[in-house]
C-alpha cells in the first residue's frame, strides 16, 4: 500500500496543544495564559460588523457563487493599495483572493511543484507549510537560520538541486517574529531568479511590521512576476480569522494555475468575508494603525521583561509581529517543557519542536510565545511565571 | 522538470463556459438562458439572512478561529438529523464540516490515497472530482454507465487493481440527474467492503431526491464507518453557495486524517456560514420541502417538454435533482455544439465532453442542462429553442 497523503504528515499542532489542557484546572487567581495561537481573540470592530449586517448581507450576489479568483473590487483594492505600499506595479489580474492564507500557500505549491520536487524552508518553519509539503509529496528542505533567526542566501544556494522549485520566506516571521531586512529578501529574490525558482514571500503579519515604508523592494522590480509569489491574510489586520479570507499575488500564468486549484478545492472564497475585507481595507486604515501601535507596545513589553528571564538563562532569539521566540535553559526538550508548563505555570505555548524537523537541536531548546492577545500586565505575569519555574 | 500538480489537470469548465458569452449580444426579447451551473441564483430566505444579521454576527466566536472539524452544534445537528433520515447510528464525532462539498471530496481523497493510486469514477463524472484526482496524482479509472446512466458493480469489480483505493458514487447524480436505486448503492458498498476499499457517496443533491424515505440503507449497517464516506453540501438546500459550507461523514480514524488536511488547507470552515447552516437545519425544513416541490415540478416540466425534442432525435438519458442529461442528434461533438448554442439559441449548457475522459464517444453526444433556476415557462422556451435549431 502506498502511504496516503495525510498519513505522510502529522496531526495539527494547535489542536494537539489544546488537548494538553484537558483535565487541568486553572483557578481564578492563576488563570491559564494562552500564548499558543496567533489570532485575535476579539471580534472585528463594530462598524465592520454593522457593514456586514446592514450592507453586505443585502447584496444578493454575496450569497451566490462568485469568481474563483475572488471579488473584482477586492482584487482591485488590494492591487491599488499594494502598488502604493510597495512602490510597484501590481494589477488586479495579479491578485487571487483565497479562503485564508494557508490555502494561498497550498495553491502556490500546487501550481509550482509535482511529486518528488523540493522546496527550501528556513527553520524554524511554519508547521502548516511543512504539513502541506508533506501531503503534496514535496521534500521540505530545511534551511537552518542563524542566532538571530535569519536565513543565509549562500547557505540556501548550497541546498538547491535539480528538484528545487521554490524558496519560502515568512516575514515578519512565524514563529520567530523576526523582520527580514529588505536587502536579505532581495538577495533571496536574486538567488531564486538566477536559478529559475519561485520565491514565495508570506507576509501574513506585514501590518504589524515595526518598520515604516516598504519592507522590501521586490514589487518595484519590473520582472517581479516571473519570480515572486506574495501571500497575505486579512485575518490578523481586521480580526477576520473566523471568516477565512487571504490573498495571493503572482504573475498571470501562475494565477491561471492557481485558479484550477482554488476552483477544485473551494469553488470560490466565501463572499461575506470578501465584502468584510474590502470594507476593512477602505475604512479601517486608522484603526489598524492603532492595532499596530498596541502590538508594538506589547513587543516592547517583552523586551522590557526579558532581563528577568535572561538572568535565568533564557535568550530572546526573535521578537516581532505576534511572536517572541525564546531559547529556554532547561535540560529537557521543548515539547516536554511546553507540556509541563501547562500544569506548572498555567501557560500554554508551542514548543520549537513543532516548528522544526524531527530531532532538530535548536527546536528542542525553543518556545514560541504568541503574545498578541496578552496586554502589558499579562506579559509581566507570564514572565513572572516563567522566571519562577 | 516534473509536471506540476495543477498542470496535470484542466481549466475550470464553468469559467471556460462563461467565457463563451464574451462578445455575444442577447437582445431583451431573446435573453440568454443559462443552464450551465448547478446553483441557486437567489439569496437564502430573508429569515436566515436576518438570523445572520441579528444573532450570528453578535456571537464573538463567530469571528474567531473555530475547531478544524467545525462548529460542535452543527456537527451534532447533522448527526441527529442524518441518523433519523438514514436509520443509522451517526455520532457528532463522525461529522466534519468543510468549506464546501468540493473540499470534503478533496479531504477524503487525501485521507485515502497516495501518488499513483487509483479511484473508480462512473462516467459521466463530476469534473471537479476528476480535477482533484489529477492534482493528487491519482488515476481516475472511468466506469462507463449504461443507457440509463447507472453504473454496474460487476463492471466496477473488473476494474479493481491493487492500486484501487476507493469508488465514488454521486447520487442524485451530477451531471446525469439519475437517482441510484438503494440496492445498487448497497451492491457498491458490498463490493467496496469485500475489497477493502472506501465507498465515497456524494449526496450533494439529496434534498431534491424524488423518492421518500432513505435513499440507501448503508448507515443502518453497524459497520458503515469502515467503508462509507458520505459527502454533503448545505449550499443547495439553504441557498448558501457563496458561503462555502459542506460536510463529510466518516469513521473516527479517517476523520483524524481528514482533520490534518482541513487544518492545513483552511484551518477551519468559516463560522458565519456554519451558524447559517445550523439555523437552516433547525428552522427551514418546511421551506426546503417547498423548494424540493418546485424542483420536482420543474423536473416534471422537462419530461412534459421532452417529446418535442425526442421528435428531433434527442434522448433524455437522465433527469433528477438539478439536472437533465440529454443525448443530442447532431453530427458534431458536444463541445462544439455547446459553443454554437450560445450564439444560435442563446442557451448556455455544459457539453458532455466536460464530464467524460478525452475522446469519450458518449460524452461527445451529451449536454447537461442545469434546470434548477429555470421555471416552467423558461423550460418551455428552452425546449422551443433546442427543437428549432
Amino acid at each position: 500500500m502506498t502511504q496516503t497523503r495525510t498519513a505522510a504528515s502529522f496531526a495539527p499542532p494547535v489542536m494537539e496543544a489544546r488537548r494538553w489542557l484537558d483535565g487541568v484546572d486553572f483557578p481564578a487567581d492563576r488563570p491559564l495564559i494562552n500564548v499558543s495561537q496567533a489570532a485575535p481573540v476579539a471580534p472585528p470592530p463594530e462598524a465592520l460588523r454593522r457593514h456586514i449586517a446592514e450592507t453586505a448581507l443585502h447584496v444578493p450576489e454575496a450569497h451566490l457563487y462568485g469568481p474563483v479568483l475572488g471579488l473584482p473590487d477586492l482584487r482591485e483594492e488590494l492591487a491599488a493599495q499594494w502598488s502604493a505600499a510597495y512602490g510597484g506595479a501590481i494589477a488586479p489580474a495579479h491578485v487571487a483572493i483565497t479562503s485564508g492564507c494557508n490555502q494561498a500557500f497550498c495553491a502556490a505549491i500546487a501550481a509550482l511543484t509535482g511529486q518528488g520536487d523540493e522546496v527550501i524552508l528556513p527553520t524554524p518553519w511554519y508547521f502548516n507549510h511543512k504539513m502541506w509539503l508533506d501531503m503534496a509529496g514535496v521534500g521540505a528542505v530545511p534551511l537552518p537560520t542563524d542566532a538571530a533567526l535569519l536565513p543565509d542566501p549562500d547557505r540556501a544556494a548550497s541546498l538547491i538541486t535539480d528538484r528545487t522549485r521554490a524558496i519560502v520566506l515568512v516575514t515578519p516571521n512565524n514563529p520567530g517574529g523576526v523582520e527580514y531586512p529588505a536587502d536579505l529578501v532581495r538577495a533571496f529574490f536574486d538567488l531564486a531568479r538566477a536559478h529559475g525558482l519561485a520565491l514565495i514571500v508570506d507576509e501574513t503579519y506585514r501590518d504589524f511590521d515595526s518598520r515604516s515604508g516598504a519592507p522590501h523592494d521586490l514589487f518595484a522590480d519590473p520582472g517581479w512576476a516571473d519570480t515572486l509569489i506574495h501571500l497575505y491574510s486579512f485575518s490578523k489586520a481586521y480580526r477576520l480569522t473566523g471568516h477565512r479570507v487571504g490573498a495571493l499575488i503572482a504573475g498571470p500564468e501562475r494565477l491561471a494555475e492557481v485558479e484550477k486549484f482554488l476552483d477544485t478545492v473551494t469553488i470560490c472564497p466565501n463572499q461575506l468575508a470578501q465584502h468584510a475585507a474590502l470594507w476593512g481595507m477602505r475604512n479601517l486604515g486608522p484603526w489598524l494603525a492603532g492595532e499596530r501601535g498596541e502590538i508594538l507596545d506589547r513587543r516592547a513589553a517583552i523586551a522590557e521583561n526579558m532581563p528577568r528571564l535572561a538572568a535565568q538563562g533564557w535568550r530572546l532569539m526573535g521578537v516581532g509581529a505576534y511572536f517572541a521566540y525564546l531559547e529556554h535553559p532547561f535540560d529537557m526538550p521543548s515539547d516536554t517543557l511546553a507540556r509541563d508548563l501547562v500544569a506548572r505555570a498555567h501557560v500554554l505555548t508551542l514548543p520549537g519542536t513543532m516548528f522544526t524537523p524531527a530531532g532538530d537541536a535548536a527546536g528542542a531548546r525553543a518556545l514560541r510565545i504568541a503574545f498578541a492577545n496578552v496586554d502589558r500586565a499579562g506579559i509581566a505575569t507570564l514572565f513572572d511565571r516563567l522566571a519562577n519555574l
